[in-house]
């Protein structure tokens, strides 16, 4: 498949995380000739925190992380994801997998079962051959090493079109702090969440209550505010350790809360950017809402709206589709207090066309690859950010094809 | 452009109704060479009921039909559609073109201007060339039919590929009544209603009041619960008329009230079957849900999702996407108590594949064009049907590039 026109020129340089060590094999779950499976192990004194999906119907190994994140160990921990296969909608047998992942892999690391995390994604319903998987623990944890989180960041992809990883160094009384990241999108991207797994380490020291703390409210403004295709995954996974081997405390710390969301945002605008046939990356900022909830719902509305989407995808500045998302969202609005802007361009306002828009303008804006909305409800404070994708040929042929 | 291959054979013999007129017209309004205004007129003493698009953002036809809908008044009424643009987010301009289609139209029919009912559909934020309109109403008026109806199935259509009409003969008291309707979609369809114009008329004789009620309860039924692709349009309209001119009195006839309601449904399938780009009709049937308005969200949720509508143009059998949807749909669900079928092909059930399913038998099931899809949430009594079609190349194609 090619790459998305929206990727970055390069996979960023991500610094070595002390603390943790990673490893990427190949098992054939069901791609061949590419690494499918990431083995990362976080050693003792390691904090765990993480978001998950919050679909009714969530996959085996997301109901066992949730029942396992809120444990406090300083046992150390250790996250195994496979791609290819999501072991979801698998009855019982998607628990049996899950619980033969865990036992080998504690077995593997000499860790405790219940600081073993997994990870699935790819085919819904289908068993998950764990054993292929299991076959290949032990050429995992021989090959464990500081600097193999870019094998990782591959090994997770499914119909990825390049492997996305994020960081950030924040200095903490006067000494560095690493944070590094990996994700993997790019279909069924929606909040909450999204088609996503997501894994942040850093060398931080921080509580796992904080931790979990800084992890959710950085999710609610990063990951939780992108979507592809409105569809939203039975497997969305983000995990974030923090080893604490740089010896810096960071709880409360404002500067490394600001990093975490930076890595967060960064990893999300990356999952839009590969959105299953995206070529524009569309943000899309509701200011004047009568709340906040209304801004985000309003802020979804033009970001799910297919006749939306597909506008920016023929490049077409066709705001009156961006009224007519608002009027359907269910929030409150006025046509006569709205104000909307492509770009810099003034397009609409006053419950009519702009008298100084002139089409080419919106025209110019809509031929950039990455584009912005701004709309003013003209009603209140409440604001919200989302970013999307347009919605082409591209999304068409991947998913009438893809079994996912 | 091509025709929708899930178009009915022809266009269906559509009986007179006595006691209103149809004339259709070319005014040039956006289209050239063919039809693109419609006049309907009903005679004294005929009811006229309606409902609207909910949206927030609905245009000034909208508005003043609304307004004066709630009229009981015997002088007889008159209804004026234009396609190729919608008169929506036009400002105060747009509230001037209605006011002044209605007193054009008053005049050349000699009805009160609180009777003359206005839509208009295509392109939103263009001022509507009201002058237009109103140059051929001359013609028009001296054209008005009883035969004329299939013609104004013909005007009202916007990127609709055949025009859309139904109808049915209900015995009363042993004497006919005639009801016969048309519909133009065919996208921006979905509940609550749908970039949808639909106009019926029937010779019975019932009260505005008694109308208004069955016009409601069949739409609810109907209309909305079709959806092509999640966007609500902001001009959405449905009009019924009764002129009383069979002299059948059929208030409280349940005969009646289901020929209504197969009218309704038929022309809500035909907008489904000429959604943008269709190549397939799905009737979404949930069952079993806690409540009836947990179906109708797990319903609207499987028909609109984007991954289940691009598989289903896949011809591919991907029952995982939905279980998926119900997943997301944030109604109540156990994956364990689902099953799911594909036609009569028992898919899913248990939290798994059923054991004796074979790909094949799904895989056959897409092959048609007409497809059903049936859940039962195994947790309650809850029911709802939704119908929806699927989404392919040729919706981005008409999208990414039609300004409406």
């Amino acid at each position: 498949m090619a790459i998305s026109p929206l990727a970055p020129a390069s996979f960023p340089a991500l610094p070595v995380i002390q603390g943790v060590r990673f490893a990427a094999v190949e098992a054939g779950v069901k791609y061949k000739n590419r690494v499918d499976v990431m083995l990362a192990v976080l050693d003792p004194g390691s904090s765990v925190a993480g978001v998950f999906t919050r679909s009714a119907t969530r996959s085996a190994p997301v109901l066992d992380c949730q029942a396992k994140i809120a444990g406090d160990s300083d046992a150390g921990a250790a996250i195994l994801v496979n791609s290819g296969n999501s072991n979801a909608f698998t009855g019982r047998a998607g628990e049996t997998s899950v619980a033969a992942i865990c036992t080998a892999v504690a077995q593997a690391t000499g860790l405790p079962e219940d600081r073993i995390f997994t990870s699935s994604t790819g085919v819904i319903g289908q068993p998950l051959p764990h054993d292929r998987i299991i076959a290949k623990l032990a050429e995992a944890t021989g090959a464990l090493s500081p600097d193999s989180l870019p094998d990782a960041a591959r090994a997770i992809m499914t119909t990825d079109t390049f492997a996305k990883g994020a960081t950030r160094t924040v200095s903490v009384d006067g000494k560095d702090v690493q944070i590094a990241g990996i994700a993997k999108g790019s279909g069924m991207i929606a909040p909450d969440m999204a088609t996503m797994l997501v894994y942040v380490f850093t060398d931080a020291k921080i509580s796992r209550a904080a931790l979990q703390k800084l992890v959710s409210e950085a999710n609610a403004r990063t990951f939780n505010n992108i979507t592809v295709d409105s569809d939203t995954s039975t497997s969305d996974t983000l995990l974030m350790g923090a080893t604490g081997a740089s010896g810096v405390d960071v709880e409360g710390n404002a500067d490394f809360a600001t990093a975490v969301h930076d890595v967060f945002r960064e990893l999300a605008h990356l999952v839009v950017k590969d959105g299953e046939g995206a070529t524009k990356f569309v943000t899309v900022n509701v200011t004047g809402a009568a709340s906040g909830d209304d801004a985000r719902t309003h802020a979804l509305a033009i970001a799910n709206s297919p006749l939306v989407k597909t506008a920016i995808a023929g490049e077409d500045p066709n705001w009156g589709r961006i009224v007519m998302a608002i009027g359907k969202s269910g929030a409150a609005a006025d046509r006569d207090a709205l104000t909307i802007r492509f770009g810099d361009v003034l397009v609409a306002e006053n419950g009519w066309v702009s008298p100084d828009y002139a089409e080419e303008q919106g025209a110019a804006v809509m031929k950039q690859p990455e584009i912005s909305i701004d709309v003013d409800i003209g009603l209140g404070q409440g604001a919200a950010t989302v970013w999307t994708c347009d919605l082409t040929h591209g999304y068409i042929s991947i998913n009438a094809d893809y079994r996912s």
